[in-house]
C-alpha cells in the first residue's frame, strides 16, 4: 500500500500515519521528495480495507498495491485447478458445454431439451426451478418439482445438473440435486449466501455481478474458498454499459485476465450477455477462441412458448449448428469439446 | 407494446404474432406500411415480460409502451406517500436526516456518536450490526449485540433506528430491534429478501442498486408492495459508472425523476456514493435543492479509527456544520430541516 | 509514480528498471519487501506518460501518484481563478446564466428568445450557429447568418454571447462574433482545435466529454492554458452511464472535486444532461446549491417547433420560474443571481 | 416512429400531434386504448430527430421504430460490401491484419516494424504521423515526416498504408500517402472531419468512439457515406466501462451486430482496447472467431523504449506467433489469413 500525502503535510501528519501503519504491524518505507512525502506499508494485505488512512488529515490518496485476495490468486496457486464432477474435469483440456431452458417448466419440456442437448454434445443439463424475476408478476419456477424433474432427465441423459440457489434457505434441498449450484448474477455479492455455499462439498458456479470488476468477483470466489470450498467455477456472462442494443456487454477479455490472475477455471454464457439467440453462436466461439473453459446455453424447444427467456433461447436446431462450428475452433486452440 | 415486423415478414409471420397476441387476450391494432408493419398489442402489461415475441420469426423488435410497475407509480396514486415512523413522517415537509457510523463498533462509540447527531438535528439514527463487506478477512459486525446497542442509544436520544437486513433468516431479529429495515445495494434484486419484508409490516429503506436503471429500482419496490407492505422509503446512493475519482456517481436526477414516476419517498446516501468526506456536504446540499425527502449520512466520532468506510465518515463537528448548511437549503426550496 | 515488480523479477529485470528511471532523470525510492519490489521515481510527471514501464519484464503495475495536469490544478494556483467577459465575472460571487436556444434558426426566433432570457435575468445569451447533429439529414444550423443575428441580440439586449466553434478553420469567424467559444462535449478531445483556441485572447467554455473522466476534461484544460491561453471555464454537461430514463447522467459531485483539484469556474448545463424540460429546474437549483458558478439553460419561445433539441428546451415562462426558484437557492448558498 | 400520448391527454391534445405529424406529411395510425392513446406514424424517417414531440403537451413518449440511417444499413444493400486497397479485398474470405507502430518514430524504427509484420503476413502497415494524445506534454508525431517514412516503408515492403487523420486541414496531405484513411476513436463524432473525408475516394478506417452505440457508430458512417464515399470500413477499439483492469472493454458482440445491421467490414483492435500486449492474442483469436474482417495490432521493435502506447505493443516474436495461432482460428470459421 502507498499512501501520498498531500503537500501541506506537515511532520505531525506523517507521524500520525506512521504510527498507525505501525500499530497494526505494517512494514514502512518513507520517500520524502521535494514535492510530498510517499509512505509505502507492507504488511498483511487483507487488514488493509479496514484501515481508514484516507480519513487521516493531509493524507491524499492511498493506492493499494497488491491483491487483496489470496486463495483464488496465481500467486497463490500456480497450476490451473480443475473441478471434477462425476467423470467430467471442469478447467481441463476439454471443453464442457452447460445447455438447457431457462426455466424448468415442465417435465416434457425439460426431458426434450435434455435430450437434444446431450445429442448436439454438451455434458451437463442447465434449468432453473428457482428464478430470480425483475417483476414480481413473471413466472418464478417450480421449486423443489423442477429440482426433481431435473434429477429425472440426468437419469435419463446421464447429463450432469447445474442449477441456481437463489437463498440458504433453500441450499439442502438444492445441494440435494444439484452436481453444480449456481450463484447468479444479482447474488455476486450476498455474502450470506456465499458463505452458506462455502460449507457444502459441491461445485459453485459464480456467475460474475452485472457491474462486478474482476476483483470483486474474485473477492467472492474467495469468500467461498476462505470459507472452505475450492470449487469455484467463475462464468462471466456480460456487464452493464451503456450499449443497448445488446443486453448486456460480453467481456470476453476477462478470460485471459482471469487466466492471468488466477487459477480458477471460467465459462460464458453468451445467452444472457447478447439476449438475443442470433448473436449466440458467434459469440460461443469467440469465447472458446479467447480461452473460455466451457460454455452455458439456453436451449429451449420452443422458444416462442417460453415462460422465460426465449429470446435469447436457441432451438435444438441452432445449437446442433453452433456445437458442431464451435468444436472447429476449439480444435483451432488445441482443445476437444467431446 | 408495439411489435415490429422486419421486411420480410410474410402474412403468415404476421398472423402468427396475432395469434399468439390474442390467445393471451391483447386488443390489437395492426398498421400496414409500405416498409414494415407494426403491431400495436394493449393488454395486461404485468404478463408482457413472459411473452417471448422476440424469439418468433421475422419480428424484429418489441417496444414496451408501459411501465411494468403498477403499484408504485403516480398513476396509479397520484399524492405523496407519506411513511410514519413514529411520530415523525418521511415523505411530508419537513426532510429527515439519518445518521450514524457505518458500523456498529461498541456501545461507547455508538453512544458517542447518536448524541452528537441527535445534538445537529438528526432525528434517526444509522448503523450496521450485519455488515456486508467486498472482503471475507474484513469486519463482519456485531451482529445482535449491535441492535442492542441501537436499541439502548433510542431509549437514550429518542431518534429512530434505520439498520440493514441481509438475509432473510435474521429479519425477525432485526425486527424486533429496527424502526427502518434497510435493504442494501447488493440485495435490491435479492428477491427472497424482498419477499420477506413484504410480509412485515415495518417501513423499509430500499437502496438503488448500483447499476440498477430507475425502472429496476421501482421494480424492487413493486416486489415490495405486491407482497402487502406498502411503506417502501427509496435511497439514491450513487450508481457505478467509468469514472473513479468518485466511489460511485451519485445520480441526482433520479430525484425529480422519481417524484415524476412514483408517489415514494425518497432520500439520499451521499457518503456511500462520493466514498471521501470531503464531497459530503455539497452533495446533500444539492440532494435537498433537487426535492429529496431526507438524507443518509455516515458520522464516526473518530473517521480514522473506524472499522468501516472512515474515510467516508464526517466527524460530529463536519456534520453539524453541514446540518447548518442543509437548512439555509431547505429553506430555500420550502422545506424544512427541524 | 510507483513501479510494482512480480514476485519472479531478479535483480537484472529490477536494475533494468532502474536504469531506464535515471536516464530520464527520476529520483529514485528503492523498497525491497518479502513479496515484492517496490520503486518509488520522483520526476517530472509530464514526462511519464511517454515511459512505457509496463512493457519492460516482470513489471506487474506502474501507478501514478501525482496528477498529470499542472496549469489547471489548484496545487498550481490557490486562489479561484474569475474569468471576465466585458464587465461580468464568471467564478466570482454571481452567479451566470446562459441561456437560449440551442440552435439559431432565425433573426425572429433568437430575437424572441433573447429579450425573454434578458427579462427574467440571464447575463449571457447561448445560441448555436453551427450545430454538430448526430444525422447528416439533421439541420446544421445557419453559420455565419446565425452568428450575425448573435451579433444583432446582444446589441439589442446587452447580453454576452456564448456559440459553439466545431472546427478551427472557422475561428476566425467564431472568434469575431462570440464574447466566448464553447468547445462542445464531442470536442473536448480534438487536440488540433483545443491548440488553436489556446492562440486566440478569448474565454473557453469547455465542455466535459461525454465520457470523459475529471481527469481528462482537466487535462483538455490543460491543452489550452498551455498554449497561453488561461481563460477556461468548465461545463459539466452529464456523463454517459446505462441509465437510459434520463439522456445522460449529470454528474455534480464533479463541481466540488473541480473545486478541490482545480482553480477553474464551473458551469453546468442541465437542459442536455437531462434530455427532458421537466427535469432542468430541479437540477439547476441542486447544481447552485452544490457550488457551481453559472448555468447553461436551453430556452425556445416554442419549444414544439424547434429545429434542435426541443424536448429539452424550455418556455420563457418555465425559464422565469426556474430563475426565480434558482434565487432562493443562491441566496441559501451564499451567491448571488442578478 | 410511435407516440405515446399520457393518460390526461385531450382530444385537443391528441389533435395538435396529429397536425404536426400530417403537416411534415406522416402517415397515420391511431390506437385509441382504454389507457392511453398511442400514435403510430410512418414518413421519412431522417426527419424524425428534427421534430421535437416530446416538447408538445401531454406527449408522454416517442419510440423511434425505423433505424435512422439509411446507407450504412444491409435493408439498403443485401450483400456484403468489400473495399478494394490496390489488390488486397478487405470484406471478403480473407482476414486482413495490420500491424505496426502506434507512432512512427524515426525511419529505422518504422522499417524494422514494417519488415518484421511484413514478414509474419500482415498485408497493411500502421503508424501514426499526427498523434491524438491526452497530454499537451507528450510527443505528438513526427507529422509530414512521419508520412514520408511510412511512404517509404511501402515502397519497401509492398505494405499498404493506413494512417490517421486529425483535421480536415491536414487531409489533402495525408491523403496523398495514405492509402487508407484512419478516424480516431476521439474524432468519431467530430462531423467536420468526416464531411471531409466524405470528399476523398480513398478508404476510411472508422473506429468506434470510446462510448458510441452501435447506432451512433452506423450514423457516422452514413455522414460519409451521405457525403459520397461509400468505402468505409468499421474497427471496433474497445468501449469505456466501469471496469478498469483493462484499458476498455472490447466489446465483441459488435461483429455479428454490425454484420446483422451493416454490409460494412469490420475489423477489430484489441491492442488499445485491452491496453497490455499480454492479452491481445487471445482477443484476436477471439475476434476472428466472432466473425471480424481484420485485426489492427499495435507491434514496436522495442516496446518499452516505444514513445507511444509501449505497453500494448508486441515485440515481433510475440506478433509472430499471434499470426500463427490466428491462422488456426480462421481456417476454423473458414476464412484465411494470407
Amino acid at each position: 500500500m502507498i499512501v501520498v500525502m498531500s503537500q501541506r503535510a506537515t511532520e505531525d501528519h506523517i507521524n500520525a500515519v506512521l504510527k498507525r501503519l505501525q500499530k497494526v504491524g505494517f512494514e514502512i518505507h518513507l520517500s520524502q521528495g521535494v514535492e510530498r512525502t510517499i509512505i509505502g506499508a507492507i504488511g498483511d494485505k487483507t487488514r488493509m480495507a479496514d484501515l481508514a488512512l484516507e480519513a487521516m488529515p493531509e493524507v491524499d490518496n492511498v493506492v493499494p498495491i497488491l491483491q487483496p485476495y489470496k486463495l483464488a490468486s496465481r500467486t497463490f496457486k500456480e497450476e490451473n485447478t480443475i473441478i471434477r464432477v462425476g467423470d467430467l474435469e471442469i478447467g481441463g483440456n476439454q471443453i464442457h458445454v452447460m445447455a438447457g431452458p431457462c426455466a424448468v417448466e415442465s417435465r416434457e419440456q425439460l426431458f426434450e431439451a435434455a435430450d437434444a442437448v446431450k445429442k448436439a454434445g454438451a455434458t451437463l443439463l442447465r434449468g432453473g426451478a428457482f428464478k430470480p424475476r425483475t417483476s414480481p408478476y413473471s413466472f418464478q419456477g417450480l421449486e423443489e418439482k423442477g429440482l426433481q424433474y431435473l434429477a429425472e432427465a440426468r437419469e435419463r441423459t446421464g447429463l450432469k445438473i447445474v442449477t441456481e440457489l437463489m437463498d440458504a434457505s433453500s441450499l439442502p434441498m438444492v445441494a440435494e440435486y444439484a452436481d453444480i449450484i449456481q450463484i447468479g448474477t444479482r447474488n455476486m455479492q450476498n455474502f450470506f449466501l456465499l458463505r452458506a455455499v462455502a460449507n457444502v462439498q459441491k461445485p459453485v458456479l459464480l456467475k460474475r455481478g452485472i457491474s462486478a470488476t474482476i476483483e470483486e468477483w474474485l473477492m467472492s470466489a474467495e469468500y467461498i474458498m476462505a470459507g472452505g470450498n475450492y470449487q469455484v467455477i467463475l462464468c462471466e456472462r456480460g456487464i452493464r454499459s451503456y450499449e443497448s442494443y445488446t443486453r448486456n456487454t460480453l467481456d470476453l477479455s476477462a478470460i485471459p485476465v482471469i487466466k492471468h490472475l488466477s487459477h480458477l477455471p471460467i465459462i460464458v454464457d453468451p445467452s444472457h450477455a447478447l439476449g438475443k439467440w442470433r448473436f449466440v453462436s458467434s459469440m460461443s466461439k469467440a469465447a472458446v477462441a479467447a480461452g473460455a473453459d466451457g460454455l452455458l446455453i439456453e436451449v429451449h424447444p420452443n422458444p416462442s412458448e417460453a415462460l422465460c427467456d426465449g429470446p435469447q433461447s436457441l432451438t435444438p436446431n441452432n445449437f446442433g449448428s453452433l456445437m458442431t462450428e464451435v468444436q472447429q475452433v476449439a480444435g483451432a486452440v488445441g482443445r476437444t469439446l467431446t
